[in-house]
């Protein structure tokens, strides 16, 4: 998924609203309303009913003391100004993505996705039981805001081919369109790399300037009709596989509520990131039946390949361990994930692989 | 797991305390205060922290409105008196696994766990995304009940061996303690299938009185040593892959809460079974390890086990299908179920046994 350059193409994001100058937060009659930047087009399915359910269940929980005003890209400022904003006080509270913001420290990434890393299960049991969300805030505190991860999209797709791959060798030459950290492991596999709005894609595979993409997963893919113009789908991937959504609120504004409506917030997100899993999941699933239906051939990656994903994500994650804060999240975040992988692997993932053929022969 | 007999030997539960009348719930000043009852020993690891999660947070994110006065097992009525009491009236709030309901009814067990049922995040999945909490309020009205899911124990272990299980034969008169469905699902094939409370278990395979057992997972089932007595542990089972803990209220006290208080109760529930799932997965990570560094034994069930596994459950549920209700539901929560699991499986089960393949070749 590269929201940058689906934005771009939306043309919501990317372009900077008139300065306004917001006294941030605005209080009347006793009630708090905090300004939102968000960088999602208003409406985006998936990311933007992440937006409303936390607004709206903060806003019903506080008994209206306190409101939250959603602007989508572009409306107060541009998506990748989000951040920058709430730093500044021109806005209070944004909802992104935290790898959007490398540019600021590369820590970030650990928050939303890093290649080779935590499933849903894993961030959860990382953030809320095993440090993740001290970090999270220790990392905030740097640039003064409070962030919490409030959504999540489930594992994105491996991506979709026009033709089989069956070995690393055939990435050498691959022209893939991959953002990120991601595109950069696939660099190191020899791909030709490239980063093409959402919007391109569909008419790139059909000419065959593009040989292969990855988007987001089974519902999303198919509303762009990726399955029109490939006809090799692999569902797993390895540059994003569980990558979360987060609200982050000026630490001012933040200090200023009461403890009530701090401890809203915070949990409207962690209601927020399992809630957003589910609608997701629950979407992807029938979508994954509907593509199959329609004559998708679905595939998964050969051993070779993904040791090749691996060796290539390790070294572009150690491209950053001389920043002492990347080093230290780095580190609980892989620690956090071998021990809760090793448990989730052996004990969910081969049941439900078992429970999956002994049911299909039913 | 069998918390029935647990408690039983825990001299906590099972114990009515002396029938206490109560006015519920309590209003005060303004504040409401609602008593809860528990089918927990105060204190009990895991599931207790989930009880004192939920209270604090209704009690924070309400600025002291609404109060969850909590009681152990035992303390006013005994552990499986709690759904009648919240029924009666004589409590507001419980807390519990559904599946001890199914006395009262026997669709209790979907919001609970059920063999061969749903993991964690296909029950996410299902209740927050599809359909599942609506089906839950319908089933709650029958008896006067507004409940939520609220905590999550994650896959529980297939179970403890004194020798290896090579295949489905195996299970032929092996003295296999389970309670419940699982249990149920033991005896078609074969077992002596016995129910010794949690205290008697350690004795009992010592002495060889006992072939085998399950209980929770290895956070759980290390502390009671049960590594000391069985050299090999199947991670994998299929009895109760992603349990349930849920809260409910009295729906006459529901409907007397404000619209504020009744949409804490239940985002403090869904934020809940995250955050008690993360907790379960942080600790059984490292247990897992601790015990296979110490000897244990790490095995996976043979395909014609599962086979025997999945034949079983599906008759078990089968005698359930002529109330209106339970065919509802069980036909709801298995559509679902098979598609996100489908999604599931190919996204983040193939991943994450490649990722686990690659790194520990690195």
């Amino acid at each position: 998924m590269d929201r940058r350059s689906f934005l771009k193409s939306s043309a919501l994001g990317g372009t900077a609203a008139a300065a306004t100058s917001l006294a941030a937060p605005a209080i009347a009659q006793g009630n708090t309303t905090l300004t939102m930047v968000t960088t999602w087009p208003r409406g985006l399915a998936g990311v933007w009913d992440s937006v409303e359910r936390f607004t709206n269940n903060v806003a019903t929980m506080s008994g209206g003391s306190l409101t939250i005003d959603a602007k989508g890209a572009g409306e107060l400022v541009g998506a990748f100004e989000s951040f920058d904003a709430v730093v500044a006080g021109q806005a209070d509270v944004y909802h992104g993505v935290d790898y959007y913001w490398m540019g600021q420290h590369p820590a970030w990434a650990y928050f939303g996705a890093v290649p080779f890393g935590m499933t849903a299960a894993e961030m959860m049991t990382w953030y809320y039981a095993d440090g993740g969300m001290a970090l999270h805030h220790e990392l905030g505190e740097i640039f003064g805001v409070r962030s919490f991860i409030a959504g999540q999209t489930g594992a994105q797709g491996g991506g979709w081919f026009r033709n089989e791959v069956n070995s690393a060798d055939d990435f050498n030459g691959l022209k893939f369109r991959m953002p990120g950290l991601g595109g950069e492991v696939l660099s190191k596999m020899g791909a030709s790399v490239q980063v093409l709005p959402g919007g391109e894609i569909y008419q790139a595979l059909s000419t065959g300037s593009l040989d292969a993409t990855e988007w987001i997963g089974p519902w999303s893919d198919e509303k762009l009709g990726l399955q029109e113009v490939c006809q090799h789908y692999y569902p797993a991937g390895f540059h994003e596989a569980g990558p979360a959504l987060s609200v982050g609120v000026n630490l001012e504004a933040f200090s200023g509520l009461s403890a009530e409506q701090q401890k809203i917030i915070e949990i409207a997100a962690a209601e927020g990131h399992q809630a957003n899993y589910a609608l997701f999941t629950a979407e992807n699933g029938p979508a994954l039946q509907r593509l199959r239906d329609s004559g998708t051939q679905v595939h998964e990656f050969a051993d070779d390949i993904w040791d090749a994903f691996g060796k290539g994500s390790v070294e572009v994650l150690g491209q950053y361990q001389d920043d002492e804060m990347f080093a230290k999240i780095h580190e609980s975040a892989q620690n956090s994930m071998r021990a809760s992988g090793a448990w989730l692997s052996l004990a969910e993932s081969a049941y439900t692989r078992q429970r999956g053929r002994v049911l299909s022969s039913m």
